[in-house]
């Protein structure tokens, strides 16, 4: 499956329903706060009861109590051998090993971080049929909390709010979060990726904006929708994407038309070819959209059309469509890094290919938040266990350091 | 979890003790040879009606028809876009990806090829506590049941024979059984590897012997178990991993023992520092293992000791433990290549870090063919998909290239 952005809200757990300090500092939507916090550390994901302050008493056990260079922290600040910056299925893949091996680790699944509730990008699809162990598929929710539940049962200690920043220049390394600060001798960042949007009237999540009304970044999750079925749809992008959602499309819409900002695609040709073929397919060459407006049937509340400039002659038309959907790549969620950490030209972290090292040592990365190419459930759950197992050899390499000094 | 080899012949599925031609090439075990052979590619693995004869027919489908530069094949030779040889996370889940593609993959899943059944190692495990989607664990053999039904779900045709020898000289490449030639534009190499073992008295999987009662060649998937919890456990191997899996095991057993041939270890310097210095390991230096016997609590059903030899004077003695790991390496399946990919000196397939692409184009590997680190059955998996979407890429330029020429 490939991955959908932030139906915002409207899939938050139950269990994060009751309510938690968060950051908006990562968050394309910057959620409610509230002065409260919960982390889950029992084999129980409806377990609430343990809330953080308690759970840090663990920072006192053997496996979680050891720093390189302890500084001003206070007695205040959890400490722990690992901890995990994410909620999918790198994330989580990476908490079940640390956790079994005894790590354990603390896990930030975030309050609505990047727009996503806790289970990253999966949440937002559908069945996926292409996680390998689910002959008959699964839910994208389901698998997440199945992961998640997996997590916790070897003893995962999970809190629910976001980091709004890191410190990575001295160690233990510090997290942040608008509540907390928590030091670890090493950091798995498995923030994943969304979708890009675009911004133009109309397009935004406000009362006046058809986000989740028509407007969409992800065909996979949302094209089999009633509102979408026997409508004519648009699709923005130029890339295999937008040529496979397009196709995608035709399965539900009366008609697609492909909107291209230029007049060739850099789809392979494969992928062109097939679209190009598509009776039901249009494109529109050197279309931009600037504008949606809604459906007058609706009283105005879901999408009932764009409009489009043609950016050769500057004309702008009309188009009715019911449905529009951004295919125009991701975003990796590395802004709170702050530069920290080597970033490629996209924004996505930099590996040393064939692990998980990041440019600075004990510091990991796994998942979309440092793939661009792949992007699939499973690889990042490959990558979440790399990752799981790089940070535990070198929690076993300072360990000895650490003697040593001692 | 790690994989532990070979229960040999015991797990062979229901599906393939119909009987089915082999090679003993790339077996450790030479199966039983028979005349007829079965392909499966319907989406009910309990159907095998269909021959390897009749499915030959697909040839002719747009998908599988196509090659840079046919040769003198003959027309009863089998001709598909992408065959896949292995049975275990990598090949399954790059059949699934490759399937959903429609590029009708051809899997060769072996007739008790290096001495394991269709499933890999992971047939020969108990339960896997780590893969993640299985909060409550999930038996090895059911998890890869489960993968090779979503394989067949979407159009995977998997033959139960080994393959001999490969022919990666000429394009399309080459695949061979004992029966059958299958040619093919890419290929990917999913064979796996296996545990060494050693072999001495009670270390058998017979009714006299305590493998999988107390001997494993996996200290990471099978040292969290109770029968091992604050008990003594001893280790067999002088390397990294040897290192890795004693420290490991200490979070668990009352005293860990590594029992190493020579004098000194060829673990690197900081492993070797870890080990040295934890307070509840043992090193028995010019030592060997020559026998194990039952725990007379138990009835004898499980381990409760081992008799070790002194390498330098002879003396034999009895060592108390009630675990036994073997951390003597790996085997990767690479001998029917031939030496036609470039291998390590190890004899793993040597990859482009961070893709699977191998030193010949069109070829590429996932699983522990390629992987000596972390040879998890989740990056396994992860790989498999990475494979499977590098081939697709791999077939879609050329493809391109053939419409050119056409």
């Amino acid at each position: 499956m490939r991955f959908c952005p932030n139906k915002l809200f409207t899939k938050a757990r139950n269990l994060i329903g009751i309510g938690l300090a968060s950051s908006a500092t990562v968050s394309a939507a910057a959620p409610p706060t509230a002065s409260t916090s919960t982390s889950t550390s029992t084999s129980s994901a409806a377990d609430t009861s343990s809330t953080y302050t308690t759970t840090t008493t663990t920072s006192d056990s053997p496996s979680s109590a050891s720093s390189l260079a302890v500084d001003s922290s206070t007695d205040d600040d959890h400490k722990t051998r690992l901890c995990i910056i994410g909620s999918g299925p790198a994330a989580h893949t990476a908490a079940i090993y640390a956790a079994r091996a005894e790590l354990r680790p603390v896990l930030f699944e975030g309050w609505m971080a990047n727009g996503v509730a806790p289970g990253g990008q999966l949440t937002t699809t559908t069945d996926v049929e292409n996680f390998p162990g689910f002959p008959d598929g699964v839910t994208g929710s389901d698998l997440m909390d199945r992961c998640r539940r997996q997590s916790l049962r070897f003893g995962t200690e999970i809190v629910t709010e976001t980091v709004s920043k890191v410190d990575f220049s001295k160690r233990p390394f510090r997290i942040f979060t608008d509540s907390r600060t928590v030091l670890a001798d090493a950091v798995i960042v498995a923030t994943g990726a969304v979708a890009r949007r675009l911004s133009f009237d109309g397009a935004g999540d406000g009362p006046d904006g058809f986000w989740n009304r028509g407007i969409s970044a992800c065909a996979v999750c949302d094209g089999a929708a009633p509102i979408f079925r026997n409508r004519p749809l648009a699709v923005i992008g130029g890339g295999d994407s937008a040529m496979e959602e397009a196709n995608f499309l035709t399965k539900f819409g009366s008609k697609v038309y492909i909107i291209h900002r230029r007049d060739n695609f850099r789809a392979s040709k494969i992928m062109q070819g097939r679209v190009l073929k598509n009776p039901k397919i249009e494109v529109l060459w050197n279309s931009e959209v600037v504008g949606a407006y809604g459906d007058e049937k609706s009283g105005g509340r879901v999408l009932g059309g764009i409009k489009v400039k043609n950016v050769v002659n500057g004309d702008v038309f009309d188009l009715k469509v019911n449905g529009l959907f951004f295919a125009i790549g991701h975003e990796p969620a590395t802004k709170f890094l702050d530069g920290q950490l080597k970033l490629d030209s996209d924004g996505y972290i930099v590996t040393k290919p064939g692990t998980t090292m990041t440019s600075i040592d004990g510091v990991f990365a796994a998942g979309d938040v440092q793939d661009k190419k792949y992007r699939q459930a499973v690889t990042a759950a490959g990558t979440g266990c790399m990752a799981a197992l790089d940070a535990e050899h070198y929690l076993q390499e300072i360990g000895t350091l650490e003697d040593k000094s001692n």
